[in-house]
């Protein structure tokens, strides 16, 4: 089953499980939409695996993006179990909890491609997949009934930059020994075609450095997408370029790639952000953060001239080596309009191709279940037209149409020598977190939030004696977000009225009941404000009894 | 100068001023970016107009669309001047202006394309083009320095549904004469080649509906698009379909076009929704609002089964005809994988051209600077991106960078015959509209609105006897937007001790100001709600005196 990652983009979390043991493949974060005001993350519910904790052999990582590893801080905190994954992903995991602090120290173990995990009547075998981060696997599970495959995210790069071509040979091999189940990753399934390679991008960048000379190049890009930043710093050393840094991100990253091995930086190319005003520009490349547009990212600071080292302008070409992702269109074009209204050039991905996308599209997708030939399809992360595109995938490979499953959170998908079914549901969700809240953010609460950003609120606030049902001191009316009040007066001053009033009236009327005293002043004052401003603020009504 | 539409989509407000005599083209309004919350529209700020009221000569309008004319009924509350627009253009004005009913009876000018008014010293020559909404003009302003052509929204359509071809031989002439000023719309100045015509959307629908003769079609548009609706009308009546609409803008403007004669709909085609159970689908075509996820739309209420009337389902196929405004984006997507996970099917112009832009790409508007042969040039509609790549469309056919003017809201252009260049500014900018108040949401309130939305607010509230120095009641604490209050007790609890604390601090030390006692139950709130929680809610202490 799945606990995240269908009908949504990320927190990607699927929960394989026979008899006494369960294995859990990622643990991803998901970013908060429009209606969730002021939440920072979402993770899973994680109350199933909670529940059967002494089932639960071992978290099960497919690479090192938040939306597969992000909640892994949180759940640890509740499921001290063993985690697997690969060096990079482990050596991002080891970043992550280093600011999370955990009570204890969990267990992180270190796999490689072509190996195979152990895990209860479980054995798990993590193959070579290409991807947008390094060191990316998909996983063969063999379960008593039959093999399940676990794409991950994958992309088929027959050129990576470092490293490994996805290894089609031990998926046909799989698939000649039989595949039960495919759980198949879903993001560009209604693409037709395939993914280009990451060398693209490469020799992009290379007729870009050509045509550029005389400009300082600033290129911002995803700090994950490791072999990107290796491109550009290859390209920037052909160039003669130096190469400097910026952005927090950007930094720990290209630190923990090149200390694991993964990135080679030439001795001498990188610089000091701090020393960049030593060199012309058309000496140097600055790798940085902020290709969504991100507002505090260092690309938004040197954009808008508020970063402490470098202000873009003519003397600057900038390259957004990354797509949008659907959201931050808005975001990314804010800063685009302010570089070019600064005298720089830009150079994104729709004039000039200068990203390509890490998931497989429809002709790799199908390769990936030709290979493996599955009896049965799980389309997985994504949402409903994504999940629905790969079943159409999976029909035009001929597996027939009762043989795949488009699933949803919490729902069982139960798998026997007698065939597959669905079969009951299990807890499954978003859990909030805000700040260091995590989960304590309701519906009521988002209601409150989205509410109060529409029109605001209005405090009504009197004093009282209820038992004399005299009017003490008050009422007094402050507001917030509603209108500006200094320029309001008489609005507000009528707004005392009508509250006065309305206790007033309920005392003639014999009424000492605080909830309708406050339910009654409220109903007034609602009726008042839409009248005279059309807009519906909250209205707080604050009896004290003295 | 410009009011309204540099830097920014919609509120297109442009000033042409000569001495005595000013001219305003067009007048809109544009929506509220995400910062701006609870605001329902914003309007240009016409500060210097009302100065000026008495030049006023009127406002010419070029087109019918809101970021045109959706100004118009707050603006004329100002200014009592006269309009002059095409027969659609105004008609839909009308139907506007029974909503608002302004306390006299605004003056409106029927213009036909070929004809010309004069304005003071200006005269004004409505001249045809081709959009996505009938009967648009541009305008060519005749002043005592030189003729404007200030060109509203275009495109080529050398197949327009209905009307004509945009006049190319007048604006030929009007370049033989000599045109002093080009204001060139750039909305998709950034795109290469040519806008197709309306007609092939025609085609693709004629193979839509002859590939899905057993579905009920449901085609979603902008209402406004009279020549596409035209063209799901005929359609549907070529292949035997009745035609049912839905949508409270749809169904206006569809009567409106039929009665002034914009649209000829075969008698007998048209049934009411109600109606629609009594025909099997095949026999159905369904046109409907909601192309951009609007959450009240028919569509949204037909895809959430929510719309009285009509569900849709397995049986239909949904064509999106239109593209996704920037923004709108996720809102659509909300619809389609709602639709999908009912069994419907649905298409959208990424897949098949069911949609065509309204505005010209860049060979259309650099056919249109090769017509006028401008002496100089000012880039409008777009932002500072859109302007830039319009400056450089210019400058690619021979106009020299110094004869072109990338402007900002207020800044004013000033031509003579010793040369063009920018002196001075008027004020300008956004006036936001939230319910009936038109101006009276500030920065500051806006500013009350994010911090409300982020993490709610702690009222905290005590009656004191100032003199004697005491608490008298309290302080009780209610929050809304922060946390659910039954499920943190202790906290609120806490809270409630510092508060009252801090306000028996302040006694012990003597000091009995308000001001002050507020401050520091709000320091101390606020640090420890910190602590414990990472969030920053608003705090709003009240202290009543008794």
């Amino acid at each position: 089953m799945m606990l995240g990652g269908l009908n949504e983009i990320g927190k990607n979390l699927a929960v394989i499980e026979y008899e006494n043991d369960i294995l859990v493949v990622d643990c991803g974060l998901g970013f908060p939409d429009e209606e969730m005001l002021g939440v920072d993350l979402v993770i899973p519910d994680t109350t199933y695996l909670e529940k059967n904790y002494e089932k639960v052999r071992g978290i099960f990582l497919t690479h090192g993006h938040e939306d597969h590893i992000g909640a892994i801080p949180y759940v640890l905190r509740k499921l001290d179990v063993p985690v697997y994954g690969t060096r990079l992903t482990l050596g991002i995991i080891e970043n992550k909890l280093l600011e999370h602090q955990l009570p204890f120290q969990p267990e992180l173990n270190c796999v490689s491609a072509g190996e195979t995990v152990k895990a209860g009547c479980f054995s798990v075998e993590f193959i070579r997949v290409n991807h947008s981060i390094a060191d990316a696997c998909c996983l063969a599970i063999k379960t008593p009934v039959g093999t399940i495959l676990h794409t991950g995210d994958f992309k088929l790069d027959l050129t990576p930059i470092e490293g490994e071509i996805m290894n089609l040979t031990r998926l046909g091999q799989l698939g000649e020994e039989g595949v039960l189940l495919l759980m198949c990753e879903s993001t560009n399934a209604e693409r037709p075609g395939y993914t280009p390679s990451e060398k693209k991008v490469g020799r992009s960048l290379d007729s870009i450095f050509l045509l550029n000379q005389d400009k300082r190049i600033v290129i911002a890009t995803f700090s994950s997408n490791v072999h990107r930043v290796q491109q550009i710093i290859d390209t920037s050393a052909q160039h003669g370029r130096k190469v400097a840094i910026t952005g927090r991100s950007m930094l720990n990253i290209v630190e923990a790639a090149t200390r694991l091995g993964y990135m080679t930086v030439p001795s001498g190319l990188l610089i000091d952000i701090s020393e960049v005003r030593k060199y012309p520009a058309n000496q140097l490349t600055i790798i940085t953060t902020g290709s969504q547009g991100e507002p505090m990212s260092a690309l938004y600071r040197m954009a808008f001239r508020s970063h402490d080292k470098i202000q873009l302008g003519s003397e600057d070409l900038v390259v957004i080596s990354a797509s949008a992702i659907p959201g931050n269109e808005k975001m990314v074009d804010k800063i685009i309009n302010e570089l070019l209204k600064n005298g720089a050039d830009v150079f994104k991905d729709d004039a000039v191709e200068v990203h390509v996308s890490g998931h497989a599209c429809q002709e790799e997708i199908k390769l990936m279940m030709a290979l493996t030939k599955p009896k049965y399809v799980m389309p997985i992360h994504g949402e409903f037209k994504h999940l629905n595109a790969n079943k159409k995938n999976a029909m035009f490979m001929g597996i027939p149409e009762s043989n795949i499953f488009i699933s949803d959170l919490g729902k069982v998908l139960e798998i026997g020598t007698d065939g597959a079914r669905f079969n009951g549901t299990v807890p499954a969700g978003k859990v909030l977190v805000d700040g260091y809240g995590v989960g304590d953010i309701g519906n009521i609460v988002l209601r409150d939030r989205r509410h109060l950003s529409q029109d605001g609120l209005l405090v009504v606030v009197a004093s009282v004696d209820l038992g004399y049902r005299m009017l003490m001191s008050g009422p007094d009316i402050v507001s917030r977000g509603f209108v500006y009040v200094r320029e309001a007066e008489e609005l507000m001053d009528q707004a005392k009225d009508i509250a006065r009033k309305a206790i007033e009236d309920c005392f003639e009327h014999n009424i000492n009941e605080r909830t309708e005293i406050k339910s009654s002043v409220k109903n007034a004052l609602s009726k008042f404000i839409f009248q005279q401003t059309g807009r519906k603020p909250m209205i707080l009504p604050i009896i004290m009894d003295i």
